[in-house]
């Protein structure tokens, strides 16, 4: 199997205003018999799920989701060799990727190859989509969209500098993550900071294996079977 | 697909000693435009898998822990009604369920129904197997045990009594956890806190998907694919 997840550790990346991630040594085999960590993190650190509740008034929450809809067939867009800093991904861009089908799966995942990047400042200059390229992968039957960026949507220049305590409320206006609007308001999923996609071919199997949460979202592993793999063993 | 994972809860019941845990809304659409939850928790709550480290001085940690190892057929020992408060599981209960086999998947799962006593103080005085048991499983090829309990050892009536600050100590001289030492000890897996394995017949394709940590252990995702389920849709 393959790892799609970033490890989760001590002052990783988070997405500007979210909760930080530490782990510690609570208990130890000298002292205590046992190793146990004190792990504190926010809902959407790391490679995780937004439920449409993230961002989304009387929305689905990540335990009203059915484990079913994040296991699957996956088409997998390989835009890496297109895409720099603050690339934006139009409908256009994704036409030519997309004429060949009428339809796609439910899963969809752009490759853009910015899980290189986390931990550094470009990881917040990511590409991303327009409103019309979300609405060209819903239209044709998308539900849930991974990408291997902080955000599907563009993450502003005044919120990545911000950091903890700016807020994203003045970010928040209706329009400004047209992305999450488009996949969240329709009831669909956002999986983001994804890493390793360059091993999957155009399509793959994959899972996203959400920490059993209540709420907004939650961390996941995520993982892709290698093609050919028998499944049943 | 089948959920086996208990929810992570803010004050859910924890392995005495354990760090607790606490989910708490971090950043709310009205004032953020968007839902975000702070969790704090231990690297062993609610539904995890012990990785050697946790009790093996010199041990792999879960980051060094193959997806593949996670993942594949079970068997499960229905023993929900042979059991009650503290029943030890000796070879002898075990053998009986064993004759046929001359060996046995790499997963063993033991169903005692001690899942529906979570978050109650019978928890703590759960079934349990002893060295023998855990032997007669190892000599036969598992090497990942999973229980619907709090863990495979006895969790003693002073540690259950203690609470946190106790420190585990004094109960961890060698044989205090002796199936931990056998399967640990051997470089195996433990997962613990497994619940609905009542819907599992006697073999079952299950997956423990571990929150991406680096250390002891990890809270996982627990699934099982429905019986005769189409694995690659």
């Amino acid at each position: 199997m393959i790892d799609l997840s970033h490890s989760i550790r001590t002052g990783m990346t988070v997405y500007p205003g979210d909760p930080g991630v530490r782990c510690v040594q609570s208990l130890s085999l000298d002292a205590d018999g046992a190793e146990v960590m004190a792990v504190s993190l926010g809902s959407h650190s790391g490679t995780h799920i937004d439920a449409p509740s993230h961002s989304v008034e009387g929305g689905r929450s990540i335990d009203e989701v059915a484990l079913d809809e994040l296991v699957g067939d996956a088409l997998v867009l390989h835009l890496e060799d297109r895409v720099g800093p603050g690339t934006r991904i139009d409908a256009a861009m994704l036409e030519a990727e997309l004429e060949q089908f009428v339809a796609v799966p439910r899963i969809v995942l752009i490759h853009t190859g910015w899980d290189r990047h986390f931990d550094t400042d470009l990881a917040f200059d990511h590409p991303f989509l327009d409103r019309d390229a979300a609405q060209a992968l819903w239209h044709r039957g998308m539900r849930v969209l991974g990408v291997d960026t902080l955000s599907p949507d563009r993450t502003a220049a005044e919120v990545a500098g911000g950091g903890a305590g700016l807020g994203l409320g003045k970010e928040a206006a209706p329009g400004v993550f047209p992305v999450h609007d488009v996949v969240l308001g329709g009831d669909g999923l956002i999986v983001e900071n994804l890493r390793g996609l360059e091993q999957l071919g155009a399509l793959a199997r994959v899972g996203f294996f959400p920490l059993p949460l209540t709420g907004d979202g939650a961390p996941v592993r995520a993982v892709a079977w290698r093609p050919g793999s028998d499944l049943m063993r």
